[in-house]
C-alpha cells in the first residue's frame, strides 16, 4: 500500500472562513474528509498535515522519509517565499505535486511565482478542492506510469 | 448532453515524434482515443482540433458559440505569444481549461509566461496525457458545482 | 478617385458579440456600412479586409501596392505581437493610420506597447466605430496637406 | 449649448516657431481660430487656454466645474510629468480628450508614457492641428452617443 | 510658542469635490478649521497654506526659515514627482511630517514612490483629515522628546 | 467595550538593546505600558502580542476572530517578507493599522516594500513608540467614523 | 545525394521592392536562382519555401522528417516572436542555420532577440543574398565534418 | 555684443543658507556679481534670472528668442523632471550650456539622469560657483569657434 | 575562554541524505565534531544549534548577548529570504560569519543573493564542511587582530 | 592587392587546448594556415594577429589605416566588455566583420551581447575554423559589391 | 610649484583622424601643447600620459603619489569599463578632474554611466579641447580655494 | 610536491598605502611572505603574481598548465569586468579558489557581481590578508579530499 502525505500550508485551517471569492465556502474538514475518500478510491495510505509555521512544515516533510511516496503539497502563502520548504522538497527527493486552490494568475503578481513549481512533477490551481482529488489520480496514475 | 471543445496548438500533432523528454512517447492520436473515452464518463460530445496557425485557432473558437460549455486548450507555443487567442477565449466567454503536457516551470524561462492563464478556471500542467482527462473531470465536477 | 485599405485585425468579426463593456455593441457589419459612407464623402474607393490570421494580414497588405493610397488598420490583438505586419507595412511604404476601438491606455499592461504606432502617421483610440471615420477625415486632409 | 475647454500646455505657444519637423509651421493664433470654427459646427461653447505654468493648468481645470461638458487637453510635456493634471482631471470628473500633435510614438522614449492616457476617453496624436478638430468631432458625437 | 507650517498641495483645495471614494466628504475649510483647534492645544502657532503650483510651494518652504519649528506636508501629487519640493525642505532644515489622506499604497503603482518620505521623520497616511491632527500630536510629542 | 490586538513583530523584544539609532532607547516593557495606558483612555480592551516567529503570528492572528475589533501591527522584519501574515489578516478581515517606529523610507532599499501596507488602513512610520499611540487614536477615531 | 530545406520567412517575398537600405535591391527570384547554383555545386538536392504565415511555416518545416538532413531559414519577423517555428525545429531535430539578409544588430532593440539562435548550429547576418550561400557551405562542410 | 541669458532654477536663492556641504558657502548674490565679472571679459551682455517656478523657466526661455547668442543654465531639481524646460530650449534652438554646483554623481541616484544634458554643448558639475565662470569662457571660446 | 555560537540553519540536519552532489556525503553529526575539534585548538567554548524555523533562529541568537564572542552561521535557505535573522544579528552586534556549504554562485539565480553577507564580517563558500573549520580560525586569527 | 587583417582576441591561442566542447579541437596554427590559404584564393594579403591585451589590440587596429581593407575580428572575451576595441574600429573606419567560433546564443547570458556587432558589416558565428573561411569569402564578395 | 598629471585614455592618440563628427579635426599633440601652454598660466608644471592599455594607465596613476598634486583624465572608453582606473584613482587619493571632449549624453546609451564621475572633483564635457583648459582652470582656482 | 599560483590583480601593489579601511594596513611584500610560509606548511611550492594589466594576467594564467595545481586569484577590479580572466581559467581547467581582502558585499553595488565565482571551487572574502592562508588551507585539504 503506497503512501501519500498532503501537505496544507498557512492559513488554509481557515477555509471556509476565509475570503470565499478566492478559496470558496468548502472548510478544511469536508476538504480532508474528501481527500481521504479519493485517496481510499486509489488505495493510498494518507497523512494530512496542516500548519502555519513554514518550520514545521519543512520539519514534517523531512519525516516522511521512508513514510511517503508522493508528497501533494499547497504551501498556500509559502509557494512565494520559501526557499526552505524548496529545499525540505530536494532533500526528501520523493515525487511533489503542487495544488491550488485559486488561480494563484488571476491574483497579486507575486502569487504568479511559485518556488515550488519547477521541483514538481506537476501543478494543478483553480479547480478549489477538486485540485486535490485530481492530484491523488494523477499521484496514482502518472506516477505509477512513471516507474 | 454538454458539448466540449478540445484545442491542440502548434506542434502537438507531432506528439511521439518530438522531444521525448518533455511530452512523452504516446501520440497524438492515442491520445485523442482517451480524451474520447473520458468525456463519454462524464457525457460530454467532444470535438477535437488541432492546428498550427494561430488564425485558424481563433477561428475555431469563434466558430463555438452555440457550440461548446467548455473549452480545454494546449495551446502549445502560443500559450506565450497570442494575445489573438486570449482574445478570442474573452470574445466567446466560455469556461476555458488550460492544459500543459510538459511542467512549464521547469524549461526556458519565455516559457513560464501564459497569456492565457489569467483568463482561464484553472491550469493543470505537467502530467502528460493524463492532464486532458484531469481537466475533463474539472470541467464536469468543478463547473457543474458553479452552475 | 484615391484608394483605401481598411483592415481589421483577429477578432473583430466578433464585435457586438465581444465584450461589449470594451468594444460596444455595434457589429462590424454596421460598422462598415459606416466606414463605406464616410468614405464616399470624401471620394475614397474603399477595400476593407478583416483576417484573424496574421500571415493573411501580410499577404494582403503587400497586396495593395499600387492599389491603395492609405491604409487604415486596427490590428487589435496583432498591435502587440506582430513584427511581420509592422514589417509588411514598411515594405509597402504607404501611410498608415492605427485605429482602436477601445482606449488601450486604460487595459492590461501587454495592451499598451504598440507595434505598429511608431511607423504610423498617427493613432486614434478610445471612440469606438466613430474612430474609422475620424481615420477616413484624416487620411483626407492631413495626408492631402502633407502632398 | 454644451461648453468645451480646450487647453495648450507647455510650450505650445511656441507653435510655428518650434521644431517645424514635428510640429508643422501652422501657429497656436490659426490653430485656436480653426478649433473655434469647429466648434462652431457642433455647437460647442469653446474656452481656450494655454499655460506654460503646471499649477496654473490644474487651476484652470478645477475652475470648470459646471463651466465645461468635455475637456480636450494638449497636455504637452506636462503629459508625462504631471500627476497634478492627472488629479486635477479625475478631481472634476469631466470626459477628457487627449490630443498630441506629433506621433508621440515616434520620439524619445520618455515621450511614450503619458500620465493621463488612462483617464481619457480617448487619444489623438500624429495629425497636427487637425487632432484638435477631430477631438471636437469625437467629443460631440461620441460623447453624445455615451449620454 | 512655537510655529507650524502647514502645507496642501496641489488639488487639496478640492477636497470633499474630489473622488469621495479616494479622500473623503470633508472639505478642505473643514480639515483647516480642526487642525487649528488641534494647534491650539498643543499651544502652536499655526501658519495653513495651499497651492496648485510647484514653484509657489517651494517659495513657502523657503519662506518659513526662522518662521517655522516644523512643517506638516501634505505634498499631494508633488510627492511623487517634486525634487524642488524636496530640495526647499532640504534647505531650510526644518523638521517635516509627510501626511496622505488616503493609504498611497492601495492605489496606482506611481503613487507608492515618494520623493519626501526619507527625508521627513516619519509618514502618516490612511486616516483622512485625522492624519493631520496626528501629525500635530507628533511634532508636540515626538520633536519635544529629540530636543 | 471595544477589543483591540497589538502584535509585535521579530526582534522587537530587543528594544532597547537594538540599535537605538534606529528604534530609541525605550524598551518593550515600557512601551506596553504606554500602549495599556492610551487604549484605556479609548476605552479599548487591549491584547499584546510579541513573536519571532512568523507561524506564531499568523496563529495568533488567527485566534483574534471574534475577539478584536482592530488589529496594530508592527510586522517589523515580517513586513518585507510575509505573504503569510498578510494572508492571515485577510482571512479575518479585521481592520489593520500598520505602525513602524523607525521610517522605513529611510534604510535599506528592501524595506521600502511592504506586503501589508496596501491591506491596511493606513500606516504610521518614524515617531517611536508614540506611533502606537497614534494608532490607537485612529483606531477610535478613524474607525469609528467609518462605522 | 543530401537534400536541403530553405526557408523564407514573411516579406521576403517583397525583396527588390522593400527597404533597400536594409535589403538590398535583389529580388527573391534571383536569390533562389543563386542558391540552387550553390547547392548545386555541393552536390544538395535543395527545396526552397517562402510564406507570410507562422503556422504555414511551421506545417512545412513538421513535412521535411526524412525529407531534409539541414534547414537554412532566415525567419525575418518571426525570428523575434515564434515559439511554434522554435519548437517545429526543435520537433524535427535536424541541423538549423539562421541567415538574416540585414545586421539585425544595427536596427530596433526587438530585432536583436532571435528565438531560433539558440537551437541553431550558427548564425549568418549582415551579408545580404551572399549569407544563403555561406549557409550552403557552412551545411556542406561543417556540418559533414560533425558527422 | 553679444547677449548671454543666465537661469538658476528652484532653491538657488537659497545658496550660502542651503546646504553648504552640497553647494558651498557663497550667496547668490555673490555669484552673480562674480558672473557679471566674467561676462564683461567676454564683451557678453549679461540676463540673469531665477525662479522656483517652471513655467516661469519656459516663459523666460521662450522671451530671448532674438535676445540671447546663449543660455547658460542650472536647472536645479528640474533637471531631472522637467520636459516643459527641455521642449522650451529646444524651442528657441540657442546653444545651452548646463552647469552645477554639485558633482550630480555623487548624489541620490535620480540626480544621474539629465533631462537636459543631451541637448546641451556640454556640461560643467561639481566646481561650485567657478562653473558658471568656465561656461562662460566655454561659450565664448568654444561656440565663436563653432560660428 | 571565548564563546563561541554556531547556528546551521534549515535542512542542514539533512546532510549526507540531502543532494550529495551540492551538499557533500558528510553528515551533520560528524560535521559538528569536526567544529568541536577545531574549536578546542582555538580555544573556543562552543554552542551548536540547528532549526528549520526561521523564529527559532533568531531566538537562538537574542539569547546569545553577553554568551558569544563570534557566532558562524550558515543559514541555509534564510539566506536568502530572512530579514528577521538579519535583523536579529544587527540587533545583538556579535561579529558574524558566514558559511556556505556549497558555491552558492553555481546554483540558482535566487541563491546569489544573501541579506546576511553585507552585515558579516566576512563569507566563505564551496568548501564544503572544512568551510566551518576556516571560519572558526578566521574567528580566532581575524577577530583577535581587530580587537 | 587587398589586405586584411585578422585578430584572434583573447584566449584564442589556447585553442586545441581549451574547451573542446565550445571551440573545437584545432589549434590556432592550423587555424591560420587554413586563413592563408584561403585568402590566397582571394588574392588578399593577410596580417594575422592574437592577443592577450585589450590595448595591444587596440594598437594594432589603429596602425592598420591604410595598411588594411578589411578587418575580420574575432574579439572572444572582449566582444562583451571592450569600449577601447569598438572605438579603435570606429575610428580607423574600415569595414568590419565579426567572427565567432562557438554559438555565443547557446551560452553565459553575458556572451549575447555584443560591444562590436552594431558597428560590423556582419556576424558569422558558430561554424568553429570554418567561420573565419566564409568571412573572406563575405569580405571578397560583399566588400566588393560595396564598392 | 604644483604637478598636474593629464591622462589620456585609448584611441585619443587618433583625434584628428577619429570620427570628427564626436571629436573635432585638432590633433593630439595640439591639444597637448595647449594644454602645456594653460598650464604654464597657472604655474603648473605638466605630464602629459596617453595609452590604449587599462594596465598601463593603472600603472601611470599608482606612479603619480609623491608627483601631482592633481590629475586631469579623459578615460575615453575606460569611463565605462575599467575599476582598475577608478580604483587606481581611490588608492592614490589626489584630486581628479574628469573630461570628455564629445558630450557623452548625445550617444550611445553605454556612454552615459561613467565609472569614474562619483569620485571625481567634478566633470566637463563637450566643449572639445577648450574642456582640458578649463580643467586647468578648475584646478587651480577650484583646489586652491579647497585648501 | 604540489604547485600553487597566487594571483593579486591590479592596484593590489598599492596595499598598505590604499584605502587602509577597506583593505588593511598591512602591504604586498608581508602579505606574501605570509603566504609562501603557509603554503611552506602544507609542502606547495609556490609563485605568487602581481599585474594591473588584465591580458598580463590572462597570459600568467595560461602559461601554468603544467605548472600549477590550484590558482588562487584576487581578480580585484577585473572580478567584476573581465571575461578575458574567466576565459582563461577555463581554459586551463585548474582549480581556483577566489579570494578578496575586504567583504565584497559591503561596498558599491557593482562589486557584488564577480565573473570568477560560479567557475572557482569556493569564495572567501572579508577577512583580509587571512584569506590567502584559509585558502591555502583549503586547497591543501578540500582538494586533496576531492581527488
Amino acid at each position: 500500500m503506497k503512501k501519500l502525505l498532503v501537505i496544507h500550508g498557512p492559513n488554509l485551517n481557515m477555509l471556509g472562513l476565509r475570503e470565499p471569492g478566492h478559496y470558496g465556502s468548502e472548510n478544511l474538514e469536508s476538504i480532508n474528509a474528501s481527500i481521504a475518500d479519493e485517496a481510499k478510491k486509489y488505495a493510498w495510505k494518507v497523512d494530512i498535515f496542516q500548519s502555519n509555521t513554514e518550520g514545521a512544515i519543512v520539519d514534517k516533510i523531512q519525516g516522511c522519509i521512508g513514510n511517503a511516496d508522493c508528497i501533494i503539497i499547497n504551501p498556500a502563502a509559502y509557494t512565494h517565499t520559501s526557499v526552505a520548504i524548496r529545499d525540505a522538497l530536494l532533500a526528501v527527493a520523493i515525487p511533489v505535486i503542487e495544488v491550488h486552490l485559486s488561480n494563484i494568475h488571476k491574483r497579486e503578481e507575486f502569487r504568479k511565482k511559485s518556488l515550488i513549481a519547477d521541483i514538481a512533477v506537476g501543478q494543478i490551481c483553480g479547480f478549489g478542492a477538486l485540485g486535490y482529488r485530481l492530484a491523488i489520480q494523477a499521484a496514482s496514475e502518472h506516477l505509477d506510469g512513471a516507474s
